[in-house]
């Protein structure tokens, strides 16, 4: 029914925080908990915004955390769809921390999510196929097949 | 010291919220403070973007409520310096509430936010100067003057 | 139909809340949004008080902030009816910011919303009218027609 | 050194709350630890206005609840000082549900709680005497002395 | 009908929080009604394991505070059902503090909490007896028939 | 210095939630990042017990959710040390969902998260060696050391 197709960049999200006490731990950095819910948000708008239905969280895949976050500065997280399986979305996030105090920026983490589309009978909902355009759109979108496979693996593994 | 020029469009920020339960009242529609408060962070980033230094709202213009926006929506906030006047910055939040699941997107209000950038010492700080580039921004730009007057006025008059 | 009148006093509303870290920024002070939100959930109860019925924020006039409030401090905010009209409620809120360790105490803020009255329909209510008593009372009252014609104007600007 | 007195009176604080969905259970009603908390911060805010002093909650007497408070019913808090005690102050909370819609309210819970004065050391501080006025202050005042000695032979038993 | 009977540590449940900037006050210690909040959610907890039903609080014993705890500290909560009367359980918890850095660990507080069992429809809903069998929970229960006679007198009392 | 070995049961900690509307999507469903915050904030704590030293989240694994989890149901979460690995430590999260009315428990989410140990200038802290006793902690030991070298490659292949 909902079979049309999208370009990736019209599931583009930017979800912008500022770093509050509460989200820190006693070193005064990002705690890596709060980190991830803000990440799921931005990510489920982003497969909502796809699949124009009510989505949930299904995977997250390997997260590495490089570098604290500090309280004071700038989170910006940025979410895109990068391809669509059946009744399942991959989603690409990617996240910077500014201080614009001194005005410096650095990519802080990346991760994929994988959400899955529900109807109003809270049954699975087949979502749009994703149209890539760009060259790291493409690049995604090819990837995600693999990632698919390992993703596949590791749920079967760990039941 | 700080006196170089930026240009408008560096200082835009983008927040995207998913209206959560906590964020409602009994009628299942954004709570009016709420929604403030959001346009409070995102203004304050965008002004200590442009400024790089910690900022403090020094003032709010009326805003308009015309739509409820519901439980489930998203809400997009986004702001950008109009013009600075010496220590004190203008920014504009336009903010747009989307129905993901029927595919409705509405411009639900706009606001104008007056920040005062500090130093490190508490003291009030020279802040770039704005260039404005598009149509739209020259417009801002021109008509942040007469807004000042009104706003130097207003906070006159309710001393 | 629930067409009596009531006095102002009746919709008055007071709110103490204890500054916690969470609504302070990096220099230790009140966040303009927090005290916005808390304006307008009190300002909302006094309107709900006077009309007994769910209100929705319509407007808030201009706001400005010129004393910084520190981590630890105590507001109190204050909040009554001045006038109705038809469906609508102007509402005045005073806060003040106490420093009981110093026991000193000073204004901060003054703030006028409007808030409008819904029924179990959510149809917008008319509302009783606001019989003014103190001198105080009777200056707001009589400003508000002022205030409302500069709002209205403000509101067909905006759009 | 701060052994001058104060009047019950001069410590009343009033906090007014908003049943937000969060404060409740899945039977739509006020959870009862989130009406303690307002409690104690109520408590203690009135405690540091009759000492100017930091204050630590040192107790609460038993309290009960009668009646469900509802999702979107207003809560309003009053504390006030009773007598003091050296370094602590013993301080009465009464708490009034309202259903605004429907125009009723009734008292929902009353509390003694305890709260100790600290200096910038972190060493117990000697507080003001408190001088009762009304025949409840009188009242209250003179009642303390009973509950104090129960207090005392409760947390001797407890340990 | 629900009238089997269940043994006491069925209904033991154990809630570690890590103290959070929000959950302190300004000398960094966390706030007592913070804690009643965890006491009352753990306790429900414990009254909704013993009688698979929903639960509300219905009273509040005695409560000592000795030990301030700062931030950065783990709180433990243990509750456990000491007996049942008809339609109502009492629960008793013990909170730990931990310094994890430091390795130390001491009991903070204990609390009686009584909670009553409601079924679908909002009526009252007899629970099953309580099995005790260790030394302590035979202590515990036994002692549950004195405390209660002392709740409902106070009660009385405070009416 | 802090070269002692510990038995993995030390670090066990246990952390338990009741869903609260905040915490569920438009479904009335758990929203994932909140379950990743808690899984965090439990599995930091797990950290911080076995190497008495104060920890940042390094990296989290591969998460799959299966099962909604439902407004009003109550999430245990179980975190233990598995393995350390000098200055960091893996930790496995067991998350159970019971609904306690109808009396049911299920596995939910199983995750293993990586943390780092920091000394008080903020440089990386050895930490003790894991003793790992019973079948299940044995199992998990040896497993770290492959889930280590996939997760060091992961990570060289994300930068």
């Amino acid at each position: 029914m909902k079979k049309e197709k999208k370009y990736a960049y019209e599931s583009k999200v930017i979800k912008t925080e500022l770093l509050l006490p509460n989200d820190t731990n006693t070193l005064n950095t990002l705690i890596g908990g709060q980190l991830m819910h803000w990440m799921d948000i931005i990510g489920g708008i982003s497969a909502q915004k796809h699949s124009n239905s009510v989505v949930v969280t299904a995977a997250v895949d390997h997260i590495s955390f490089h570098n604290p976050i500090s309280l004071g500065q700038v989170i910006t997280l940025e979410a895109q769809v990068t391809r669509a399986f059946n009744t399942s979305m991959e989603v690409f996030i990617r996240v910077w921390a500014e201080d614009l105090i001194e005005g410096t920026k650095l990519e802080s983490n990346t991760a994929f999510f994988t959400f899955v589309a529900f109807d109003k009978n809270k049954k699975p909902l087949e979502v749009p196929e994703v149209i890539p355009k760009t060259k790291e759109e493409i690049k995604f979108y090819k990837g995600a097949l693999v990632r698919r496979q390992a993703r596949l693996q590791l749920a079967k593994k760990n039941r």
